[in-house]
């Protein structure tokens, strides 16, 4: 047990949480989302995806919302890239760093982006090859760490080749993704400690979704090997694509006050992120995902 | 890290959720609740208790619940007792365990039931020893044990004095709970610790609420001590009194996940679990307050 003084927290909600909501929100309101959780001293946000908005309609306007965006010195606004030009496209919203992505596991990888997973690297490694020729610093993702909604369970080697392989196309920094939420202690832990094997452990984040509850746990786990970057949404924004109606990506709210309360540094107001992500909830007709938001807001009321 | 091979799981919605909700569930409806418990392979539970209805309407009628169910051979069906009068009736219902309960705060104490926690424990002595001298089983609970919503934090020293003075006067296991769900891991580990020195481990239980999202992470934290009694209940039934809005207990889903996903036997079924818990959700007009809950229903329909 030697956790970390400090915890990194990237906030995921504008891209990886909006994006699965069913309801799309605006331009602007995205934009004073994205202000409000700087504001909450939040510094790694990902604001959006250069992806094709057939696809993903709920991204549309990312460009408007990095353009219109007032932005904060020393804050890390981040945005998805899935190929060159979304890369192109990130470098005229003048994008300082982006995220790629790839997957542990083949069957995701084809179902979701028509390509195998070393297609897929190799398309990545040319995006993060242009960005970094141009000093854009890039972020590297790995998708189904903890499992994969059609082929079950993933081999840790698998995770390690797809962690080892972003890593060495520069990217700073490997979040590890269980994109449905599987996940549970003992396996994060295995899964972890693999893959710190072949990267090192501070430059790898977790990155879970609460689907079945348990990110919280996971994540606690990881704490415990020494990590000390984790993924998070405002509000647990994020539904499941492969679970309609179960719970997105791990709550900030839920995750600050963990940190809180085990004295381990973050540098962010909980109530300031519980009052923008309870705006964001309202906007999508819904509470947010997130116990800690729930019991944020009770608390006040009873004042 | 030295988990148990199994984890003994004792229920608790009918009670100690369903006393918490703001509707009052019919007798019937609960002794269909505590029977599908039951066949999910739950064989500890809470089924109610002998308190003042016109305290806590939603447990009148206990002695119904038990005079209508049908008993399972092994199965403990164990109600809460606040004094010699509950005792009596919780006698003439033929209940062979009953639980006990004393708060670590004064303050929740005086406010909860208008007595020093002394005077509380001197009362439950009188009732465990009555309970004991008849051949019926007495569990004791700690209530505040990582926070009280008067005092606010409360002393390792005070929690243990009590989960000591319960388990001295014949309680053969003392759960101790986390009333508000306000513990992070850190505090849940250094409290079960130090109250482990007073009192073996294997007599002891966690009882985390989850307002703040907290509960898994906690038990994940003691369960890593060698702890293999936890308390939940089915679809995180049961607010909290004292932050309306906020999560109930820990939801039984949620653990039950955790612990197949790391190897560990429980002998429980959790769609099972989770068929019943959207039952009774669904009667308070809600959904289950539990992420597995609602993902087991996901996957389900997508199937």
């Amino acid at each position: 047990m030697s956790y970390a003084k400090s915890v990194k927290i990237v906030e995921v909600a504008p891209r990886d949480g909006l994006q699965n909501e069913a309801t799309t929100i605006g331009i602007s309101e995205r934009v004073r989302f994205i202000e409000e959780l700087t504001d909450a001293g939040l510094w790694t946000i990902e604001c959006g995806s250069f992806v094709s908005p057939k696809w993903v309609p709920q991204m549309a306007g990312t460009a408007d919302v990095l353009r219109q965006l007032k932005r904060t010195p020393g804050v890390r606004y981040t945005v998805l890239v899935p190929n060159l030009k979304g890369l192109e496209a990130a470098i005229e919203s003048g994008v300082e760093e982006i995220a790629v992505f790839a997957s542990a596991s083949e069957s995701f990888s084809q179902h979701n982006i028509n390509c195998s997973t070393d297609e897929s690297l190799s398309r990545m490694s040319d995006v993060a090859q242009a960005a970094l020729a141009r000093g854009i610093r890039v972020r590297g993702y790995v998708s189904c760490v903890l499992g994969c909604p059609y082929e079950g369970d993933i081999s840790l080697k698998a995770v390690t080749r797809v962690a080892a392989a972003l890593a060495g196309m520069g990217c700073y920094e490997v979040s590890l993704g269980d994109t449905i939420g599987v996940g549970t202690p003992r396996k994060a832990r295995a899964m972890l400690s693999e893959v710190a094997e072949h990267v090192p452990i501070d430059r790898l984040a977790a990155h879970f979704h609460d689907t079945w509850g348990q990110a919280l746990a996971n994540v606690l786990a990881c704490l415990e090997m020494g990590l000390a970057v984790v993924d998070s949404a405002a509000g647990g924004l994020g539904g499941c694509p492969y679970a309609k109606g179960a719970s997105g990506n791990l709550a900030t709210e839920d995750l600050l006050y963990m940190l809180q309360g085990m004295n381990i540094e973050t540098g962010i107001d909980l109530g300031k992120v519980a009052a923008t992500g309870w705006r964001i909830a309202n906007l999508l007709g819904r509470q947010p995902s997130s116990k800690a938001a729930l019991a944020w807001k009770a608390s006040r009321t009873n004042d």
